[in-house]
C-alpha cells in the first residue's frame, strides 16, 4: 500500500517544549497528563518515571510538578504552589495568552466570550483568569440564548475551527458597540488542518492518528471526512485493520499536534507492509 | 396607484437634530452641506438665512458657524477655532463616536481600518483624527492589498452595509493577533435599511427618494433592486415619471436619512394621483 503523509502533521511547538520539560525533571509529577496522548505518557514514565496525579491533595510537599500544556485553573496553581516551590511551566505559551487577555480584559470591565469547549481542562484554565463570570460557548447556537453587554471581549480554544469563531465574532461584531477580537486559534493547528485538507483530497483512504478525547485530532477528522469517504481515527498501529485498504490506491496519513513520531513511524510502516 | 410606504424611512435622529440646531442659527455659515440634501439646504436658506460656505478662509470673523451633520477635519475645526468663538456643532454623535475612537486607538498604537469611502466627507473627517496614517478601504479587495499591523482597530462609516463590514472584520480577525471592533455602523440606517428589503418584497415599483450623492440613499436603492425589479431613485417630485406606474398595482416608498418628510409627502401625492 503506498502511503503519503500530510505536509504538516504531529507534534506542535507547544507538545514539543512540555515533552522537553518533562524530560529534564525524572521523577516529576504532572498534574493531569501533560499532552493528550496515553502513549507519550507512559513512556514519560517508563523512561523518566514522570507520573501523572490529578489530584492536588495528594502532591506530597516539595514535590517536583510540571503543569501540563493545557495549563490548570489560577486556584489550582495557588494550592500548588503553597505546596511546592519546584514547579515547572510546561503550560504552552499560545494557551497563556489568552489567559492573560482574559485576566487583563476582564479586569477592564470586559464582558469575555470563551470559543471552546468548558469541559477541556485548557478552557477551564482560561476561564479561571476571569474575574467575572465568563461566557462560554460551543457553538452560535449557545450564543444566541446569551445576554451580551455592550463591550465584549472574545478569545478562542486555541484548537478551535476558524470559520466557527468567524461566526461568533460576526454575532458579537453586530450586536455590540465595542468587540476586541484575539485571534488565539493556535497556527499550527491551522497548519495541520490545511494539509490534512490537501491530502484528503487527493487520497482513496486517510488514516489520522492521535487521542480519541484530543480536540485537534477530531478536527482533523473530520475536515479529512469532508473530503474523503474513508477516514480512520486510531490511537495507534494496533488498531488498524487491513480490510481499510482493499482496493484502495493511496492512503494518507496524519496526526494530531499530541501524537509522537514514534507512533506515526508504527502505523506508517504497518500501512506500508498490506 | 396605492402607495405604501417604508416602515422606517427618512430623517435619522442626527440629522432631526442638526436642522433644530441650525433653526435656531439664523444668519449662520455652515461649513460645507449641513446635511446630504439640496432642497432642505434651500429651506434652511430661504427661512433662517441658514448659508453654505464651503471654503474656511472667506468664513469672517466672529461668524456664526454651524459644523455640519457629517462632521469636518480636526485641522479644520482648529483653524476655525482660530476665527471665531461661535461654533455650533452639528456633527452627528453617531460620527463624533468614530472620530474619539480613532484618536484614541491611534494613540494606544492600534492601526487603524476605517471601512468606507475616502472621498467622503465623514470619512475624511474621521480619518483626521488618527496619529498615524489610516487605512481606509472601500471593499475587501482594497484590504488585501494592505500591509496589516498586529494590532488593528476597525471603524465604519455610519451609513456602511453591516454584511461587508463583517467581511473586512473576518479578514483582519484572521490575519492579526488583536482585532477591536467597533461598530460603528447607525442603526437608523439599518432599520431604514430592513424597511427597505421588506418593502420591496411585495410591490411592483419601487421609488426611493434622496440626495444622489447620499450613500445611504444610494444603499436603500440597491438593497431595493435586490427584491424589485423596478427602482427609481430621485430628488423630488418633479423627477417623477407617470410611465414608471403603468400596470403596477402597488407602489413602495421610502427615503434616505437626509430626506424631509415634506419632500417625501408631495413625492406620495403625487404618485397617488397617477
Amino acid at each position: 500500500m503506498e502511503v503519503k503523509l500530510a505536509k504538516n502533521y504531529g507534534f506542535c511547538f507547544g507538545v514539543k517544549r512540555a515533552i522537553e520539560l518533562a524530560e529534564k525533571k525524572p521523577n516529576g509529577i504532572t498534574l493531569g497528563p501533560l499532552i493528550h496522548n496515553d502513549k507519550e505518557i507512559n513512556r514519560l514514565k517508563e523512561k523518566f518515571n514522570v507520573v501523572v496525579n490529578e489530584n492536588i491533595q495528594e502532591i506530597p510537599k516539595k514535590a517536583e510538578v510540571i503543569i501540563r500544556t493545557h495549563g490548570i485553573p489560577k486556584q489550582d496553581l495557588q494550592k500548588l504552589k503553597e505546596k511546592t516551590n519546584n514547579i515547572t511551566d510546561a503550560t504552552c505559551p499560545y494557551v497563556t495568552k489568552p489567559q492573560k487577555i482574559c485576566e487583563d480584559m476582564s479586569a477592564k470591565g470586559y464582558q469575555i466570550v470563551i470559543f471552546g469547549d468548558m469541559k477541556h481542562p485548557e478552557v477551564k484554565g482560561v476561564m479561571s483568569y476571569c474575574d467575572n463570570e465568563p461566557l462560554v460557548v460551543e457553538d452560535l447556537e449557545s450564543l444566541k440564548k446569551a445576554k451580551l453587554r455592550d463591550k465584549v471581549a472574545l478569545v478562542s480554544q486555541t484548537t478551535k475551527n476558524i470559520n466557527l469563531f468567524l461566526e461568533i465574532a460576526n454575532y458579537l461584531i453586530s450586536r455590540c458597540s465595542e468587540c476586541r477580537v484575539f485571534n488565539t486559534i493556535c497556527n499550527a493547528t491551522f497548519d495541520n488542518q490545511d494539509s490534512a485538507r490537501n491530502l484528503a483530497k487527493e487520497v482513496d483512504v486517510m488514516v489520522i492518528v492521535g487521542g480519541k478525547n484530543s480536540s485537534n485530532t477530531k478536527q482533523l477528522y473530520n475536515i479529512s471526512k469532508e473530503y474523503c469517504k474513508d477516514c480512520y481515527l486510531i490511537e495507534d498501529f494496533s488498531e488498524l485493520d487491513s480490510k481499510w485498504f482493499l482496493e484502495k490506491q493511496l492512503c494518507g496519513v496524519t496526526a494530531g499536534a499530541s501524537t509522537p513520531n514514534w507512533i506515526i513511524d508504527k502505523v506508517v510502516n504497518t500501512i506500508k507492509s498490506y
